[in-house]
């Protein structure tokens, strides 16, 4: 079964944003064993929708298209679409509904705008959109089907897991896939490529292996195609062996773990509670944790110190320990976790304090140069690490590390 | 003058990676006048390659590819324009040297497979590349141009810069551009378009008008095509002189303004310095500040009062006005931001409590629910908000709303 992915938006074609809709839905199709065979951006005109829409239809069996839904003029999607599929434009009450919902929610008054995006071509079966205005629109010509969705991320995400995938999941001809995914911290992808060169010449034909590099690591995918759930399980299982033993030292997680969602797990499983001092990271680190729904269950809190004021009347961290070694040293970082453990009363601490740059290096602690400190009660465990040039990278890096080794320290208690 | 954008690679169809080629590519092409009318990607198969480029030959002027020129036998983008240009597969001496140069600083033996990298068709111009081994190419047929790219974003972004522009620049039928951007809060996208439904209707056509939403609120982008940079900019100036009255109110920055940069700007401005008191937050507030270079300068730091004993404890809020009111309500915010003036010895504070999600709601108090406080030595404005159902977006729509209401409280004292 072949699919294609049409994005609708004339600030693609400009540049203006990347389009990470459609690697998103063309991962999740690919899970579903539905093939695509091309992705496809144009400008949100009629015209230009129709023509590619009927283009498409001719050469695959489903089309899903993400944006020109919103509510001001610029958005032509469902006219090209009711042009195309027949029928006449009418009022989806339901949807009207959940719009209602939400203005009233936010105590705005319901405008004709607002209204209109209740307003769906006869010819197609609407999808209430739970976390917006515009409805989703299922349309079908002889062996095709088009699925329209809005282009915001977070919507067309909630809409494509709740809707669309148990739609897709009753269509036939699809392959059965099986996925799995190995998550390591710590290692490069060369120096991962290079011990896996074996292992990957040694793979089934239909077994593909993913370096999927990010902030969080290297996620490491295997992805099995075949007809038989069970033998591709069984081939997956045998791989995952192979490389769970090559890899153990970096191995963090599974799936879709992520550093801030294992050390989370570690800690509800033991019921302990975590707090942070954050000086470089200014605040990520505790972002990255309260991001987790429950996380208050295990997140007291934190102190961003980023002026040494704060580390000194916050944490008390002595300041003649500052004025000789520095606010970014392993014996200011030590205290700082002493002061996050007496202050904040918890069983874990983290306190980092670094250079992110561009400015504040000097020619012995260049930017880059980061103290990832992690303490229990029983123990403190203070590392030094050299990062790179760049703020934004330096701060991602410097909260995951800092994670991956309180992942550590819990293990070893 | 129309151009299309190909990208040509497996990973990008199973969504493995993002293709940010086109983005670039694409604001790159839009910056030098010429109209992208659709980005593309396909397998890197030889028919799916040779059917898209016979295509988009009959639509447009100018087609850019990317990927698909690697050494291995996956790669198939070469072969395919030699069958659809014409020609044979020739030796580009110029190429091999540059190759042979690369493997020999490497100290790697030059293998066949990356000799065969220098080939390309002889219908073709070669570009060489001094930053791999795969050489662009340049193809013409009729009125159209092909121009081929290696995949490598930092080899493709250099090619295109050094030897695409040059090439580009004395192309015919290219327009003049000029940009500019009205960026809004705290207004949704269906109000902004009923309040410019008449100034819309009264634009000249060569200027658009787009609605670009994100967290940081709706970006109003004026894009002016035509001949004379002169009359462009003319064109905008009136524009945005009457769109600065009507929005007034809503309006924080323009074109790379976030809320974020202009916080900072003024806090700088004025030499003033902030602190943070984050409950549902979480860190986020105090992460956009820092994320910016120079935060240091304004930004002393931050309390994540996640749990209440932090808030008794760190910023002395009193456990009665807790226990009576609530953690999520006017008078504890109120309490955090004396906390925080008083802890932190700063200008301004922001104090934000509220129940993200998705768990923690109640009937008088569901999960959207947030009190957001912003603080001077002289004034305190407390204001209620209540938001939507995901954890994200009330993290970060709390977190923006916050750094606009402490823009406010600035312009006003």
């Amino acid at each position: 079964m072949k699919a294609a992915i049409l994005t609708i938006g004339d600030e693609i074609l400009i540049g203006q944003i990347i389009d990470t809709n459609s690697a998103w839905i063309a991962s999740r199709l690919t899970d579903l064993g539905i093939d695509v065979v091309q992705t496809l951006s144009i400008a949100d005109e009629e015209n230009a929708i129709y023509q590619a829409v009927n283009n498409l239809l001719q050469t695959v069996e489903l089309i899903i298209t993400t944006g020109g839904l919103g509510p001001t003029s610029d958005d032509k999607t469902k006219y090209a679409l009711c042009n195309l599929f027949g029928g006449r434009l009418i009022l989806h009450e339901e949807s009207l509904h959940q719009i209602s919902l939400i203005f009233s929610k936010r105590g705005l008054p319901l405008t004709e705008t607002n209204k209109n995006q209740a307003v769906v071509p006869s010819s197609c079966t609407p999808i209430v959109n739970l976390y917006g205005t515009a409805p989703g629109m299922v349309f079908h010509q002889n062996n095709s089907m088009l699925i329209s969705l809005p282009g915001v991320p977070f919507e067309m995400k909630e809409m494509f897991n709740n809707d669309v995938v148990p739609i897709l999941a009753h269509l036939e001809g699809r392959r059965e896939v099986v996925r799995y995914s190995i998550n390591t911290f710590g290692i490069a992808e060369s120096f991962l490529s290079d011990m896996l060169t074996d292992f990957e010449r040694a793979m089934p034909s239909n077994v593909r292996l993913a370096y999927l590099p990010g902030p969080s690591g290297i996620k490491l995918r295997l992805t099995a195609f075949g007809n038989s759930r069970e033998s591709l399980h069984q081939q997956i299982d045998n791989l995952s062996v192979i490389l769970n033993e090559m890899l153990n030292p970096y191995i963090f997680g599974y799936n879709d773990d992520t550093l801030p969602i294992v050390v989370s797990r570690l800690l509800r499983e033991r019921n302990k509670k975590i707090a942070v001092a954050e000086s470089c990271t200014g605040g990520y680190i505790s972002h990255l944790i309260t991001q987790i729904p429950g996380s208050s269950d295990l997140f007291i809190g934190g102190v961003v110190a980023y002026d040494n004021s704060i580390k000194t009347g916050v944490l008390g961290v002595n300041s003649d320990v500052i004025a000789t070694h520095g606010a970014v040293s392993s014996q200011t970082v030590s205290q700082m976790l002493d002061g996050v453990l007496r202050v904040f009363a918890c069983d874990y601490a983290i306190a980092v304090s670094g250079i992110a740059g561009p400015s504040g290096g000097t020619t012995d602690k260049p930017v880059g140069t980061t103290w990832i400190g992690v303490a229990s009660n029983k123990n403190q465990r203070i590392e030094h690490f050299t990062l790179g040039n760049l703020r934004d990278i330096n701060i991602q890096r410097a909260a995951f590390t800092a994670l991956n080794e309180l992942r550590k320290l819990i293990h070893s208690e």
